[in-house]
């Protein structure tokens, strides 16, 4: 494996000059695409969290535990000020999941309860299934029209390499429960948000609308859906049974790991470059996000392996993104007032960066065409769309920090997204290490820009 | 769809000569081709057994309701003598299937428990992981070395187009067990026989040797496979606590349904068109081996409209191949001693037919050149490997009935195959008809041949 020891990195910083420069960072950057698509590291972070620790639902003994392993492996890997800043939030758990056609066609159906559903009781719930084609059927049906019944919107998501698709369809989970309770449903059931054939439901967080009273809801898997809606065609009342347990506790702890490599100057705000540790809980988060994780990571440690940097660049390894994006409202309360001048993510899986989006200061093209000349060896593209960042980064960006996004392919992202199919295996070793390099000379270009990126 | 109404098909046969000739078939047989390619009775027979009856474990009331289902269903499409022939046997039932791994990194791990495991209590054991790389490892511990322990036998299948892999890997899951308990495992958990990359586990059966002791047997997906393989390779001791209720049932009704197209000479012996109604309890049974039975049955109906037959073709969909062959060792119990000219089975999925196997009486060359020119055209070669036939019709050709073979394309059918993903979705419509184009061609130049198949 090829780690650093503690102490090699801060050695091998001491022992370059310490002002860098845009001629110094051109002619390293080929040096360094080249040594990260050799990299090892963002490989054995993934694989060592998703085994080691496995599924890290936010705000459980879990998710203490991968930061605990993460403290501990970033330390080992040779970075600074490594740390974990601990919050706490309300967390929804998972209970037991299960679905039974009573009639007319008797047999079991594959779901998982959706973030903050509610609970059935423990011997579950009966009702008659209205179908809904697509949100927007549900929408239309009448007030009070679902009264006694089981909501079952069935709206195929399509795959698309940008991954714009899991907005327009990823409405049903998130708007699809609070609209189906207040029209008086007992209970909701979606077609998954995905894009597979596999019996794997795909979970997420769904928030409900003020007022709104909570009801069971819960993702088919998409073979499942289809069964339900072949069975609705018949044209006979479908009726299921319904297990969905679920319990909501108050003040759990979550929290971030952070961790630095060091810059020279101080005055020139931090790069930060964030993932999240949190995992949904059917899978092991091997593409959302110990991916991201590993390759921010083994990026960082390419980026400065190079050449000394001028700016710190700072690892946020989010908590609890997946549940709402607490770790990164955490992160920015307690360091917003710092200098920010840059805020990367990496929360898209493994698959290969194919586009650049910036959001820089006015005047600082110079340095997107450095970046982006920078990538083009890597078959990464510029794009004229400005960049937006995720949810880990959400606070800063809306504060006005600059952002670039190195945008991954997500053709087949929501394949296995939320589902327990999200492992090791679905990474690509070769995908991954383009990953870093991209992740590498962007860092490095941005943390040696002699640009102000907006910070005084 | 395409149906035929009752009455329509008898009216059609009496319609038409009643004695067919080979000059008949020969200029007969493009027309078979050409209608048999756009064929829909297989999809409807297909997708009306996967989702108005679902799952059908052998010897289940879901079994049961399968028959009434095929009974009515191939009444409706004008077959003759149709009718359900029952028996009884014993009948293995999936309880609850849990695995956790308790230390060093505490995750739960996907399985299923395969059929006649023995159960655990409710509450589950606890043991330590015994790792074998391969079935020859487990074999090679000595006598008592794995006592108190869980064997995991973790042999990675390949996918293979004619299947063959199957018998190779397969014997983990055959004789693993049995193994195991000699050398005083408390459990075994093996690599499930597939060769997918999904946490759906492959399921199957096995059968104690004489005089062992049963112990809980399960598969674990392959990724929870590959995880618990990578647990161990970290050199700690690996403890496991496992849950695999489950019960055995004495005398259980199951039954074979039978339906026949009349021919014109009932002592030319009858053609048995195979597949099986029963399937494994996670998934649907669309392609073990609903798709199998569609295939046959639309087959025999496109050979009809073409001509009237010599030969009665009698379909058998067997009950209980998945647990032993109870299905095709009853069907010879009771028409054993009935002319038989022909064999065939369809239990391989619903991918093309590539290669066409033969094992016929002597002097029957001439028959197996017309079929297999009638084949040709759609991307069929002949082999001369012997046809071997399946487990429905295995007790006929041990008594030397003879057998052709349209061996279908497997690289992907072990992919799925026993899990909970073989569901409707899986089947491919175009390669479903060159299916029925297939077995078409061959009852019709089968029932129609003017040679004796052995049969006076």
């Amino acid at each position: 494996m090829q780690k650093i020891r503690p102490g090699t990195l801060a050695a091998l910083l001491l022992g370059s000059i310490l002002t860098p420069s845009p001629l110094l960072a051109a002619s390293s950057i080929d040096a360094i695409r080249a040594a990260a698509l050799t990299d090892t590291v963002a490989m054995d972070f993934t694989e060592g969290l998703t085994t080691e620790v496995g599924p890290r639902p936010a705000g459980t003994p879990q998710e203490a535990r991968a930061r605990d392993w993460t403290v501990a492996k970033l330390k080992s890997l040779g970075f600074s000020n490594v740390r974990a800043e601990p919050y706490t939030m309300p967390v929804w758990l998972r209970g037991h999941d299960e679905a039974r056609v009573i009639a007319p066609f008797p047999q079991n159906l594959v779901l998982a309860a959706l973030g903050n559903s509610a609970s059935t009781p423990d011997k579950g719930i009966e009702g008659e299934v209205a179908y809904f084609p697509t949100l927007a059927d549900l929408e239309a049906a009448p007030e009070g029209s679902l009264k006694g019944r089981i909501a079952f919107v069935s709206h195929a998501m399509h795959a698309t390499q940008d991954g714009s698709s899991y907005g327009y369809f990823g409405a049903t989970r998130r708007q699809g429960p609070s609209i189906a309770s207040k029209k008086g449903a007992i209970a909701i059931l979606i077609r998954s948000i995905g894009t597979d054939n596999h019996r794997q439901p795909h979970t997420g967080v769904q928030m409900w609308a003020d007022g709104v009273k909570p009801i069971p809801a819960a993702a088919l898997s998409v073979p499942d859906a289809e069964q339900l809606a072949r069975m609705v065609s018949r044209g006979h009342p479908v009726r299921l049974h319904l297990t969905l347990t679920s319990k909501m506790l108050k003040d759990q702890p979550s929290g971030n790991v952070i961790a630095e490599i060091p810059g020279s100057d101080p005055k020139a705000g931090v790069v930060v470059a964030a993932c999240h540790l949190d995992s949904w809980d059917q899978g092991t988060g091997a593409i959302d996000d110990g991916a991201g994780c590993g390759i921010v990571a083994a990026a960082a440690l390419q980026a400065a392996k190079a050449a000394p940097l001028r700016r710190t660049i700072r690892l946020l390894m989010a908590g609890a993104e997946e549940v709402g994006g607490n770790g990164g409202r955490a992160y920015f309360d307690a360091h917003g007032k710092e200098a920010h001048a840059m805020a990367m993510e990496s929360d898209f899986g493994a698959d290969r960066v194919w586009r650049v989006d910036f959001r820089l200061p006015q005047g600082h093209d110079a340095l997107a065409r450095r970046v982006a000349a920078g990538l083009a060896p890597l078959g990464i593209g510029a794009s004229r769309l400005p960049a937006g960042g995720g949810s880990d980064i959400e606070p800063l960006v809306k504060a006005g920090v600059p952002v670039v996004d190195l945008q991954q392919d997500g053709t087949r992202y929501f394949d296995i997204h939320h589902t327990p199919d999200d492992t090791l295996d679905k990474i690509d070793p070769a995908q991954l290490r383009q990953n870093v390099a991209a992740w590498a000379v962007a860092l490095f270009e941005i943390a040696n820009a002699p640009e102000s990126l907006g910070v005084n």
